[in-house]
């Protein structure tokens, strides 16, 4: 089938990409466009038949053929991550990006409301899992000669405010992870980078801005070149945390006539 | 004994407040200096017998009874936290601020190279530890005209820089709290700061700043002021995040002789 060979000159031509989140607004929007772009994507999630959907959306695309990692990263435990860099390791050979989209956000409630494990889980799913996740992938990911891991951020201004909680808590943490982490490899060959997109119509978003019209908000699939540019070679010069915006303006998804 | 009768206009006098860290640094120098404005301090720390001095020495100053409470936050539950605030009101009778001087830092080290365990350490100690106890309190605090809650932050320019690992992390997190707790608290009576100390000798400091002279380096007791400011009515105007310079130069340990 043409459209299965390779195709020379797209932009992750023969890379293998780990997508968190996998089946949330910003990472399907994003592992479609990688798959797209030619990566062969792996795709992480806890719901089994969304990523199934997912799987066979883009096995339909003629893209290259991705493959599905189910996990929940609420329960993840550092041998869930060692086995999954060990899986990849064998079943795909390589891995070249990683793309940290998975978020937890139960909605709008204030700290002192807030039952503990919902706060250690916001931690885990927005801070520790993506630290943990990264660190036993780092073998791997130095051995290409040009790797990139991308977290994805969200707007100090706009979540450092009352009832973002822990999810809000862990973003800006995130944000000092990226420069560490940056720091720590600036001399090899992966690159760390923070991704912040714009506002996207996602179930994280309908949550808070419940009285929004969503057809005003840009999709997230806007954000996804930008995603597909980071873990591709053209991210190379890109700084530390790359602000978004979208691509083309949104969709609205009810057409009013005029009167 | 004269010294021990209230003396009227002292910043903190028949305040009740909490150190934690108490015999670390800054903790040990702030709580000193809380109890010398006329508060009764309860300083709640790990190492009972450096507790026990601190105790001592406050008492024998003439200073208000202070309390001990040997808490470690590494290994510290919400159960651990709710008997804390009943103990607090059943001895105390009242709480009228928090001052969280607890740190946790193993050292330099690359993220890759930090075990899990220390990552999870660093994240409990120095993020969720100060979220969950002062959850834990606020019931308490809720009941004064005028109460604080001081988070000390680092200094992202120093710590989101290559192996500052989960301190640094947890650092950049922890002044996101202070903006979303704050900003929940904003029409309650407990105000919410958090204090950027410059730099100071402590042991935290002399394992990052291994080839400094530290006695070039300010001694802790040089920001106690800006904490006792801040805990007390003083502090009311203070906005979220106040960086205190050091009221006085370094003096060194060591006295050169001219040759």
């Amino acid at each position: 089938m043409a459209a299965q060979a390779p195709q020379a000159g797209r932009a992750l031509d023969g890379r293998v990409i780990l997508v968190t989140g996998a089946h949330g607004a910003l990472g399907e929007a994003a592992a479609r466009a990688c798959a797209a772009a030619g990566a062969c994507v792996v795709l992480l999630g806890r719901r089994v038949p969304k990523l199934t959907r997912l799987y066979d959306a883009i096995e339909a695309a003629g893209a290259p053929q991705p493959a599905i990692y189910p996990l929940d990263l609420a329960g993840a435990t550092p041998d869930d991550y060692a086995d999954l860099a060990a899986n990849i390791e064998r079943d795909c050979g390589r891995l070249d990006g990683i793309l940290h989209c998975a978020a937890d956000f139960k909605g709008l409630v204030s700290l002192e409301n807030t039952p503990p494990e919902d706060w250690q889980r916001a931690l885990h799913v927005n801070l520790s899992a993506p630290l943990l996740l990264t660190r036993a992938c780092l073998p791997l990911l130095r051995r290409r000669e040009d790797a990139a891991v991308v977290f994805v951020l969200d707007d100090p201004a706009r979540v450092g405010r009352a009832l973002w909680g822990g999810y809000a808590v862990a973003k800006f943490g995130l944000a000092g992870l990226v420069q560490v982490l940056r720091d720590e490899l600036e001399h090899s060959p992966v690159r760390v980078h923070g991704l912040l997109p714009g506002p996207m119509r996602s179930a994280l978003r309908g949550k808070a801005y419940f009285a929004e019209d969503p057809g005003q908000v840009p999709e997230a699939s806007a954000y996804a070149a930008a995603c597909v540019r980071l873990l591709g070679a053209a991210g190379r010069g890109e700084p530390a945390t790359v602000r978004a915006a979208p691509e083309r303006a949104p969709v609205p998804r009810l057409h009013v006539l005029p009167s």
